[in-house]
């Protein structure tokens, strides 16, 4: 089962847990490096099926530098597949989310044919091994010799799963020690186990996309994409799904204009290259924006990257994450950590995230979604207050140093004594 | 015919000339007013097929702002066409730089329909038409009454069309005023006109790719990557692209591991939507390097955008751009601008922004490059040199002024008297 292969020399400041000690609460610094301590002998691995594209990688490329920089050894191994085996996790990934799925005999044998490979191949012996969404969750099953600890960490939102797919899932599932899910409600609710531990995901204030940058760099890289840095820039960054709902951000914005007809947005979006339906909406918004330049659509096919994300969610005035159906909506923890106002659909991990006493710029409709724009540019001095509790929320709460304790103490917990 | 919206509020730092007194020679600057002055009156029409996406648009949209702000009088329209046009449209700019074609009375219907339908649409009068490429360009002899100078503004490498192709173009294309190709060495070698000018492209320093950034700023960057900043860092931002040889730029770098084994390879490229070629080159990319942790392939469906790509062109060491065909390769001036040593394919528009003395480092094999990014790493006064040389070279010849000018010039002239 082939390792993943991590800079030794990776110099990201992230790696370096020291460099969290000014952002967030010490406590939280000394308990991890307590539960490093303590769990330093054991042997781990993350497994997944990718190296690359998707949150779940994403997050491993930043946690296992920092874990190995603590001192533990932490592996990320790969489970092998063909085209057709992701076809057939992709849809177990769906129907966990809900949708249609029919259990044949070929989709049993697809999956349980790639798990049983990659329980062979898997000659390492570790103490904890935590296994990622439903691809590899058949391993634990099918390889009974190894006796260390099994962690199912389930990064969907699993809570009204297709009773076909979780029936069939289920058995594999119950045979770990423990599973996680991000949000207690995302958890199925027939799940028969001991442990089952809820951890919520978090943003790296380091990252690119996250880091500091100087204001006068924003501004020229807004400036630079045609948007006029006197008036207001609302923003929403989220791909071109449905559940995003990006027609339902223009629907609003178009009525924003109406009490404001100066106002502009943005809206910054990342197209997958097999995303068919996402160059549908692409070309639907800009078909319909084609003669409002207070309207700009940006994607990453022009040259937008983390770091232009990152400073228009600085230039912004308000930042908009009109979502219908959310995972866990990471974005609004990025707006809010970069103290920006945020008006946003009441959907999945959003609320959460949402600084206590601002709980009505979450919204459930498009006129609401206008209300709460037009109110926040109306009135600077509670958008200022917003960010700034928003900020203060996302330190105790959605940075990287309370995942990975999250992480550490569901590790110590089940190979203590 | 649609007008494509730019918005009057763009506020670019090039959109406004003075910003470019600072950075290129004065006369330039002074030229291009007392052009303007001159022809201020003239009402000028740019013509292209998209106003999103490609090179032509890219540079449209930085250009006509900046003659807005001059006092010229220019618009810019689009053909309208469907599917079947692009893909006509589309053959054809690959017949002019010579693949098969095969000229059926299908594919001149389709072209013809739509010039015609372009022709018809366009009632507004205009004093100059500047028309991009093939798709439109049968637009002149389809419009005889409208009495303006008609320029050909082509972008292709024509030096050797495909005969069939040419043949049915050329008879459109001699009927303008003028045709301008990007090097002389592009122009096809039967074309019959008076007026042929020679218009190299440029860059702009304040653009977001280009504009300073500070050099901590970068480093971060770099390291977010998971790249060591102690180690030297060899970079080439290019598509998966075979003329742009990334197995070739995987070769070299091999042999550059086996002189210095701690160097560090990054390539980054962009993805566009329907591109099977890049995709397989970048699987085999990944393949061939996943063992090696000195590789770093990046691209922007994981959030590399123009801001990574100044970041990372500022912080690498060398700078390799081994195409074996170019158009023109503006990213050799995007990486001279910033002072680097590059070591570039002998193809297209390289040469030209070479700065004189620095011509060994134009290559035309693997191990020609391979030895003289090992030579420009062992002897850094020589890289040095080479930087600054080479931003000098780029000040000079190849930032948006001298652009603007030449296009002015020509158009001065077709309409003096």
């Amino acid at each position: 089962m082939p390792a993943v292969s991590i800079s030794r020399h990776c110099c990201s400041e992230s790696t370096n847990l020291e460099n969290f000690r000014a952002l967030v609460d010490e406590q939280i610094i000394d308990e991890i490096r307590a539960l490093s301590r303590k769990i330093g002998d054991l042997r781990i691995c993350h497994i997944n099926a990718t190296a690359s594209g998707g949150g779940v990688a994403e997050l491993l490329f930043r946690l296992i530098p920092m874990y190995r920089a603590l001192g533990l050894r932490v592996d990320w191994r790969i489970i092998h597949g063909d085209a057709e085996f992701f076809r057939v996790t992709k849809s177990f990934h769906n129907a966990l989310q809900g949708a249609d799925f029919h259990l044949t005999k070929e989709v049993q044998d697809e999956y349980l044919r790639h798990n049983e490979l990659a329980a062979e191949e898997l000659s390492e012996i570790y103490d904890v091994y935590i296994v990622h969404d439903p691809q590899p969750a058949g391993l634990r099953a099918l390889k009974p010799e190894a006796r260390g600890k099994w962690i199912w960490r389930c990064h969907i939102d699993s809570s009204a799963p297709n009773p076909e797919a979780w029936g069939f899932l289920r058995p594999y599932v119950e045979q770990y020690d423990a599973s996680v899910f991000t949000l207690e409600s995302f958890r199925p609710p027939d799940l028969a186990m001991k442990r089952v531990a809820f951890i919520a995901p978090a943003i790296d204030p380091y990252a690119t996309k996250n880091m500091e940058l100087p204001t006068d760099l924003c501004r020229k890289v807004i400036a630079d994409a045609g948007i006029d840095l006197n008036r207001a820039l609302i923003l929403q960054v989220a791909r071109f799904d449905p559940w995003k709902d990006p027609l339902g951000v223009l629907a609003a914005f178009r009525q924003v204009q109406r009490a404001k007809p100066d106002v502009q947005l943005a809206f910054i979006g990342a197209m997958a290259g097999d995303d068919p339906e996402g160059w549908e909406i692409l070309h639907s918004m800009q078909e319909e924006t084609k003669a409002d330049d207070n309207v700009h659509i940006l994607t990453n096919l022009t040259g937008v990257g983390s770091m232009e994300v990152n400073a228009f969610q600085r230039g912004a005035d308000v930042i908009v994450q009109k979502s219908i159906r959310e995972g866990f909506g990471l974005v609004v923890s990025e707006a809010l950590w970069k103290a920006k106002p945020v008006v946003a659909g009441k959907a999945g991990g959003i609320p959460l995230q949402f600084p206590r006493g601002y709980e009505r710029f979450l919204v459930t409709s498009i006129d609401e979604c206008a209300a709460r724009i037009v109110q926040l540019l109306d009135e600077p001095a509670i958008a200022a207050e917003m960010g700034r509790a928003g900020r203060e929320k996302i330190k105790r709460d959605f940075l990287l140093p309370r995942l990975v304790r999250d992480e550490l103490r569901l590790i110590a917990s089940l190979t203590a004594g």
